[in-house]
């Protein structure tokens, strides 16, 4: 069976909070046994990478979908680093690919990855992140996140 | 010099009065001689398309962007079918590729097309669409609209 | 109906008897009534932009395909610049958009058109160009090419 | 440090013998310890996925990158299944995101992807595949293909 992905999108300049729930966000899903998919690059996606590989029980992998043909642009923290080329059209491949998707914070990049998954039909939770719909539900918490999108 | 691209965005399924709005927006696009940037599929892709080539003065053409690779899948109103093939991250393609936007209604894939104009740094304005932030400006007339979006 | 699209595929550095040949063949297409696809930039691609312009009675356009975000990369014969920002996963666009395919010359850019046009079933012809198999018809002047490829 | 990606591309049809070369270059590439890309699906991609799960020191994971928008379409040696929804252009993300490449067999996909891949820089390895020219090896063992991939 193929790891099961879940993404946690967000973006690159954020402030503190919003990187120690990122963090926390990566930590739970790695305790979960899912591997995770991200933006590759700094901020939201380097804080929940680095908190994934702080999981010693983790199974799955962390996965950096890098908008450059870069591998080196990854932060330090990604297993796979997949330099696609296509600019900000990776944002598409994330929303493809992932599973169910953790928002944090409030980027237009964010913004747009919620759009394409929604408009996908999968699972979104905004974690202090846009207030979009009754159907994207917001959370405060990185626990409340994780637990919304591991749900089936 | 090539034409200079407008994108009008918008859902696949919108009410009446959307249509109405895309319609007027497209024929005044028309008439300011620019070339028109759609996703090449109905509802307001579709007005809008329709509201252009009803302009007599037009000079530009209507471009249509499809997710499928299927030229067929165009409304009839569409003078270049563009049929990617790669599906919802044509709209990623639709971003780079226009120098401003009017979205119209409330779509999910509508949402994402502003979030990835926003990122790159794309003029955007909402009608009857999206509220954002105070930089994407939110006007209730076609004229309004093209107005904000021809402004250089 | 929207315009026929055919595209002439070619590397960016030709010698000037390719260049000629892809002005010749971009004559004969907009003599034909079709519009032309290329990937925008210089070489081949501009050769046959030119000689597209300059047939009179054209009705068609010419549409370049660029793989940078950026329109003023785009040869100044192109009519429809879309600065796609997706880098060279923009052949797969030109691959699932274009009819027919001329194949001018064998830069390794071209090599992948023509694998991705045959992958998606498409009509392609080879004008001094890599020799593949049975299927890609080698010929050798600008009005074989165009009656190949505007062959039903 | 990410995992150095090697692809190895080839035709979902092969026959057996491709498909032995295959497995016995996913095993190599397994034992020394890099990750694997593929397209993801049969085949020459399947069986060079089995091959590499069947060698029981390797530190790597598989990674299919699929045309579809399904994580099922995947064969059932992938580890990392990305859906990309992007259908050809795939082959454009393997290109860029990949060190270096073994193709083995004839397919016009694995023919586009040669090219994509020499456009780009990187080192192709032919193994049974097309003949392109002096800067794309031909080799006709799988350990040779392997060794020359490797090799810095």
């Amino acid at each position: 069976m193929p790891h099961r992905l879940i993404a946690i999108i967000g973006q690159a300049t954020p402030d503190e909070a919003l990187e120690q729930l990122a963090r926390e966000a990566g930590r739970l899903l790695a305790a979960a046994g899912v591997s995770l998919i991200t933006g590759g690059l700094g901020g939201v996606m380097a804080a929940a990478s680095e908190g994934f590989k702080q999981c010693p029980t983790r199974a799955g992998v962390v996965i950096g979908i890098l908008p450059s043909s870069c591998p080196s642009d990854a932060n330090p923290h990604v297993d796979i680093a997949l330099a696609t080329g296509i600019g900000e059209a990776r944002n598409a491949i994330i929303a493809s690919a992932a599973d169910a998707f953790i928002a944090i914070g409030r980027g237009y990049g964010t913004l747009s990855e919620i759009g394409l998954a929604m408009k996908l039909g999968k699972k979104v939770v905004a974690l202090r992140s846009w207030p979009i719909d009754d159907r994207v539900p917001c959370v405060e918490s990185a626990a409340q996140a994780v637990a919304a999108v591991l749900k089936k």
